[in-house]
Formats: structure tokens, C-alpha cells, sequence
């Protein structure tokens, strides 16, 4: 492990399984019976199944398990429930606060080989799907239809590891999360049984709402094994275009006026002025280096237009513009890209540094205050740290540049990661807004909800998952 | 009680808190000491606060408690925790499945005095209340503020009975549910303790979701004293209308291509022919007494008008119209409340007869048949039963009207409610959309969502509540 990683990490609370040498030995015995080789317990391939995207450190599972059917899954956590080892699903291995990890050892089951879509309902608006399918992968299959699936979170990630983190992305101010386009799980608990936890109705109110339970819940409580999803139609007409601002505050307080006109942004995306030039040099675009709005209407022609100019009016009157209208497909899709490769544009800024990601999400009317005080404090910090947000949600994200082998800096980056929770906090914030809590987040819960919430938490977590092996070490500890 | 109370309700399964008369005393008698007078234990008051709505038996309980703080309501839960006293929280009474019913005595919590709005934030589009807040009365106090909440049932129903029960209503097809528009819940637990489970943030992947966790719950596992709904910009521009149709095949076909298209409908409501029929004496209207849609767009004007042209267009492709476009505020306002009125009207076409409601809710590519197929078995079980339904979702509602001095009719009426569960679920569907549990429908949870899902309730129940005195004998009974 490198001097910068998380010690965090390293010191898992709570009281993990403990299977010994024995009993692993056995359960991974009764894997490889049950699996052939779609267990491997080779070195290379359990380093890849733990965290790689950030500085939490890599925890390999024992082995790592390839199942094709719901009911491997369940001979998987059975094995494991009777071996007290722990079970941690796993999809394309995207998450940035170590849900992937094996801090207590444990099989990773890897959802590689169930990537079906087993159907899609076009009268009903849904398709379902195994926790394996990406999202662009459901696009590309979705396209003929006429519909999509909206989340976005950047990464091309799988659906179930999307619907284990509570994901959204770009889309979330007009489609909401994942968690309000999920309809339907099945999911496989800690004894071994398949759950569903809804209907394909619309709505429902039938008792407590397990969906939501599980979704976010990052494999601690259930392992996913089919999602049904809520799709949209494509629509007739997509606008957009950028805007720069004066200030951080005046591109915040135009998303707070169009959204309060009503107006249905479907993507509404701040990148502060170090990010556009990050992006400039990235995606070879001569931004103004500014505070920018990357904004995008869905609708009727004759709607975008009409939303299109009323949200240039509200810009020019906070002193933003000129609003370029992207009117070419190929424009716009050039700016998207240019706005999903910010992460990349981001490590351009210092080459050979590690960008270290971190999100939190605050009220919208404290976003430009919130933005604008982390700001300071990064240049206080004598660090580099474009910031992008999803400012229809409130939500921001740091891709702080690291030298990882300055442990000064790291120290720094650390400090700076410490504040930017505090400072979400006091406005009322959350310490996360989308990446999830893993490991990197657990030691914020506290402040954020107070310890009778997070012991309502630990009693769903032991109460569902007595013996702790459902991904244990991340979120909360049980009761 | 009567010959036609459902027995189900006479026969509280589980292991209900069985307190002695001492206990009993001893909880009244501190609750007294605490609130002076507002504890009553009037038989009046007490049979006021069960179940009056429908033929669920009303069951009063031992006492009603009317709490103005937070603390008040920590310490009516904490007394009755120490004498294992069932708690059952109490907004208007307006629920359908015996939610505020007593089986196993206990105290009533009347959020009558907590019913203050604590907070607007306008430009975060949200607000904070107290339980006993109606949605009237909200909107009442939004008006000026430019905004308002969404959320419609019909009945003037409290905030927290609407949060306890997930409601939603004529507007859910385009600004979701409750489930959706909840930000953040603070609640009692059994033990008394306050619990917040989110902060205000428009978005978070922060921990289990609690919020959505309670939503839903009934007070079985929490008692909501506090509520922070998202709010909604009023749209420049209201319009809609009524649109008949040959069939309700037809009117459900038209919902589905309006939904397809993507065309944001606010509303989309179908009547059958004979609910046409109760409107139009109620009402004194003349529509054609056929299968209807009653439609509503919000936007701005261009955006509405389009949209109605294009719902027209659907309508006609589909042997539907005409489409009356009511551009009047005044017409729009008559024709809204007649449907609001249906129950109304419902019960003027048996003057006597009590109206029995209660709804199902399937992907709406099924709804055509089985509404139809429900139609077709009242007319078989000689009923009468006219059918409202929030079609854009697939939920839809009966009105059984029933002489309940004919034990004969009542039989009929209770196989007719059994089938009309059987055939939601055989397609799919829910045995509630929004009228939720309680007692009422209990029995079909299994069929519904199978044991291993009913156990994880039950662990859940168990773990939040393990004296059973949250709102016993509703839902699931603790493992």
C-alpha cells in the first residue's frame, strides 16, 4: 500500500465475519464444485474485483465467482451464509468510495455473464433487466423502440451496480435518480431466499417499500438480481447549449430561476472556470475560461425553442451570455462529450497525478455560496481542484489532482475533503450526493443524520443480515 | 356491529401488546398528568378516531392524544412503551383500509394541533410541515408564492396521513406520488427516540433510505412528526378537457400513445359510462354517457395548446371525441370538481346504499382488459359499481354500492373484491395503487409479493418495533 492511501480503510469497524482458514477453504472447495471455473481465485483478477478508481486502498476478495442465473447467485450466498464469508456484488467495478472492496475477505460475485435483457414492455413504458447490463449497452438495445433509460452517472456502469448506489448523473434534475426510475428488484438475501420486492403496476401502495430500501443500500443489505426499469420516450426534439457567467453565484442563481419558472430543464451542468480550461485543452474547444452552464431542453421542436429562449432571457439578466444555441446534432454532442470528459480533461490540468473524486449536494440556494467558499478553500489549500456540478440537483464534484507520493499534499487534500463535508453539512447538505457512502463516507453518517438514524440503519442491517457478511464494512455496522 | 364488517378486522393476526387493565390505567393516567386535557377518552371521540369510512368494523381506541410538539408526541410514545400501549398516529380519518383503526386499544395521536407550515424555501422549491397540515390548506398558503404541491387524493387528507399512507391521486402521471415528493421525514420511534432521515439536499446517496422506508408504513414503524415536501412552480398555463371515447379499450389506448409521445399530461382520468352517468345527475352536466378521459396540461400556453392538439389528434385516431377543450378557468374548475365529486355521484345512483371503495393497479397495457373484465363481473354478480380510474398510471377505482342490510349482496360484493385483487395481480398488478393496507388488505400481501419478501417486512417490523405497539395489526405482524 502507498503512504497516501486511506487508513480508514484499513481499520474496519464493527464485528466482521471471521471465518477461519478452514472454513474459507471449504466454502471456496464448494464454489469451485458448484462454478467450475467460473471461480477464480487468481491474484490478478481478486485485485481487480476491489477498488482501483480512488486512493481507498485495494482489499481483494478470497475469490471472485461468475454466475449465469439467479439461482448460482443464491448457491453463491448460501455457501457463503453457511461459511460465514462475506458476499460483495460486483458490476464493471465503477464506484468511488470502495463499495467494491473485501476489507473482511469474501467473495466478489461478478454479474459479468448476466447481462440479459429479458424484456422490454413498450405499452407499459419498462423493460427488465439482469444487474450485469450496462447502460449504454440498454441504450443501444432501446434505440429502435423509441424510448431510453435516462440515468447517467458519467461511467459506463451496470444497472445494478446503479441501482446498488442510488446513481444519477446529468439527467436527474428532469428524470429524476435511479431510485425514482426503479420499479420492481429481485434480490437474493443473506439467508439464501429471492425476494421481489414489487410488482411491474405503476405504483403501488402495498406494503413497505423494499425497492427503495434496497436501492442505495450498496449490496449490504440483498444482492440484486433483476431490475425493472422505467423508460421514456425519446423525444421529438433535444436543444441545448453552453452559457458562461460572471460568477459561480450568477450561473447558480440562473438554474434557481429556471427552475422555478417551471421551465423542464433536462440537464442543466455548471463547470467552473478551471474545468473549462481543462476542458478547452482536453477537447480542443475555445471556451471562454469562465463559470459555464451546459444546458439541454427535451421536447416538442416548438417547446425547446420556446424553453431555449426564455432560459437565454433568464441568463442575460444575471449576466450571463451569450447563450449559444447548439442547433447541430454533432455541436451538441461534441459539448456533451467534451462536458463527460471532464474527469480526463482534469488530469490534463497535472500530469501524473491522481484525480480524486469526491460529491456532495447541498440545497440549491446555498450552491454558488458553497461552490465559491470550496474554491477558496482549495486555493488556501495550495491544491488543484476543477469543480463540475449537477447544479439543478445542487449537486458538486472535486476531482482533486494529487501527486500521491507528497504526503504533505496529501495531508492537505485530506483536510480539504474534511471541510468540504463540514461545510455541506452546515447548509443542510449531505456528505454524498451520488457516489455513496462504501467506505470512504461511513465516518460522516453520524453528522449528517444523528445516531438514532443510523441505529434504525444498524437494526434493518442486523435484522436482515445477522451474521454481517453482506458486504460488510460499508454504510453502517450492524446492531 | 353490522352483519356486512369484514370479520378480518375482528381477528388481528400476530402477537399483538396485550397490556393489562393496570398497565392499561396507569399509561391513560400519565398520559393525563402530561396533557391535562388534551387526552379524551369520551366514547364519542374515541369511535371518531377508528375507522369510519368504510365497512371496516370501527375498533376506537382506549384514548385520543392531542400533541402540539414533537416532544409531546416522544412523550405519548415513550408512556406507552413503558406499558406496551399501542400507539396509532391520526390525521383527518380519511383513509380506506382501517389504517386508523384500534384492534388492540391503545391511544390515538391527533395531530389536529400540530399543523403549522415551519418553513417555505423558495428557491430550493420546498417546504417543511407538521403532520396534522392539510393539502388544502397548504396550497392555500403557497398561492402567493408562486408554487404549489402537487399531490391530490380527492379528500382534504393530512400531510402525514398522506406520507404515512403514500397517496397520490389525479396528478401522480406527471409529479409522482408521495413516495416522490417527500424530501426528508423526521419521525418517532417506538423507543421514543427522534429520528431525521435526510437532510434537505434535493438529492442523496447517503445511507439506507429511510424516508422512503416510512412512506408507505402506516405508523407501524415510526410516528411522522415532520415533513419536508418538494413544491412545484404553477405553470403559466392550465388547459384541458373531456373527451369520450367507443370503449375503454379505446380511452386506455389514447392514454398509453399520449404517454408514448412523451406529451407531459398533468392529468389523464378515466370515467366508465355509468360513473358518466352518476356525474351527470350530480353535476347537472350533459355529457355523453360514454367511456371518458378527462385531461389537463400544464405548461406554458404554447406548450399547452400544442399538447392538447396532439392529445386530440391521438384521441381521434382511436374513435375518440370529440375533444371539448374547456378554455375556461370556470368550465375547467366545474368539470374538475365533478370528478372529484364522483364518489359523490356514485352514492346518488342508490340512494342508501353505502359506497364501498377500493382500488387495484396494473401496467397500464392490461388496464383496457381488466377494467373491462371488472365491468363484466359486476354486471355478473348483479352489483352495481361504477368505475374512476387514474388511467396514466393504471390505477382504478370502484365504488361498490351496497345495501347493507342484504347479506346476500355483501357476499357477492366481498367475492367481487377478492376477484378484482386476483385479476390485478394475475397481470401484474397491485393489489392497492394508493389506498393502501391497514387492515383491509392484509390477506393479499403474500399472493402479492410472495413469503420471503413478507418475512423481510416482518424482520424489519420486528427490528424497528419490537414490543409491537407501533400501529399493531396493520400491514405485516413482526416476526
Amino acid at each position: 500500500m502507498t503512504a497516501g492511501v486511506r487508513s480508514a480503510a484499513q481499520r474496519p469497524p464493527g464485528r466482521p465475519p471471521q471465518p477461519g482458514e478452514e472454513a474459507r477453504a471449504a466454502a471456496l472447495a464448494a464454489l469451485a464444485q458448484r462454478l467450475g471455473d467460473r471461480v477464480s481465485v487468481a491474484p490478478a483478477v481478486r485485485s481487480q474485483h476491489a477498488n482501483t478508481t480512488t486512493w481507498v486502498a485495494n482489499q481483494p476478495p478470497d475469490a471472485v465467482a461468475f454466475p449465469s442465473s439467479p439461482e448460482e447467485v443464491q448457491a453463491i450466498v448460501r455457501i457463503c451464509a453457511a461459511h460465514r464469508l462475506p458476499v460483495i456484488p460486483f458490476g464493471v467495478g465503477t464506484s468511488l468510495e470502495g463499495q467494491v472492496n473485501a476489507p473482511f475477505g469474501g467473495v466478489s460475485i461478478d454479474f459479468r455473464d448476466m447481462n440479459r435483457i429479458l424484456a422490454v414492455h413498450i405499452e407499459d413504458l419498462d423493460c427488465v433487466v439482469e444487474p450485469g447490463v450496462t447502460r449504454k449497452q440498454l441504450n443501444a438495445y432501446l434505440r429502435d423502440y423509441g424510448v431510453f433509460f435516462p440515468i447517467d452517472p458519467g461511467a459506463d456502469a451496470t444497472i445494478g451496480g446503479m441501482a446498488a448506489t442510488r446513481a444519477s448523473g446529468t439527467n436527474a434534475v428532469r428524470y429524476g435518480t435511479l431510485r425514482d426510475n426503479v420499479l420492481a428488484l429481485k434480490a437474493v438475501l443473506a439467508n439464501g431466499e429471492m425476494i421481489t420486492t414489487s410488482r411491474r403496476a405503476r405504483k403501488s401502495a402495498a406494503g413497505y417499500d423494499l425497492t427503495r430500501l434496497l436501492v442505495g443500500s450498496e449490496g449490504t443489505l440483498a444482492v440484486i438480481t433483476e431490475i425493472t426499469l422505467k423508460l421514456h420516450g425519446i423525444p421529438e426534439a433535444i436543444a441545448g447549449g453552453i452559457c458562461p457567467f460572471p460568477s459561480v453565484e450568477a450561473a447558480c442563481q440562473a438554474t434557481i430561476a429556471t427552475i422555478q419558472s417551471a421551465i423542464p430543464v433536462a440537464r442543466i451542468e455548471l463547470l467552473d472556470a478551471l474545468q473549462v480550461k481543462a476542458v478547452n485543452a482536453y477537447s480542443r474547444l475555445t471556451l471562454p475560461e469562465r463559470p459555464m452552464l451546459f444546458v439541454e431542453f427535451h421536447g416538442s421542436s416548438a417547446g425547446v425553442e420556446e424553453q431555449s429562449a426564455r432560459f437565454g432571457e433568464i441568463a442575460a439578466e444575471l449576466g450571463g451570455g451569450p447563450f449559444e444555441w447548439a442547433t447541430k446534432a454533432e455541436d451538441r454532442t461534441r459539448l456533451w462529450q467534451a462536458r463527460h470528459d471532464a474527469y480526463w480533461a482534469a488530469l490534463g490540468l497535472r500530469p501524473g497525478a491522481k484525480a480524486l473524486a469526491s460529491d456532495v449536494c447541498v440545497p440549491i440556494s446555498r450552491l454558488g455560496e458553497c461552490v465559491t467558499a470550496t474554491q477558496a478553500d482549495i486555493a488556501a489549500a495550495g491544491l488543484v481542484a476543477p469543480i463540475v456540478g449537477h447544479v439543478g440537483d445542487g449537486n458538486f464534484h472535486l476531482s482533486i489532482l494529487v501527486d500521491m507520493a507528497d504526503a504533505d499534499e496529501i495531508r492537505r487534500t485530506e483536510g480539504l475533503l474534511e471541510r468540504l463535508v463540514e461545510r455541506a453539512l452546515a447548509m443542510d447538505g449531505t456528505c454524498t450526493g451520488e457516489h455513496g457512502v462504501g467506505q470512504g463516507k461511513m465516518k460522516y453518517l453520524e453528522a449528517e443524520l444523528g445516531d438514532a438514524a443510523l441505529n434504525a440503519m444498524r437494526s434493518i442491517k442486523a435484522a436482515l443480515d445477522p451474521q454481517n457478511i453482506m458486504n460488510p464494512g460499508k454504510i453502517v455496522t450492524p446492531a
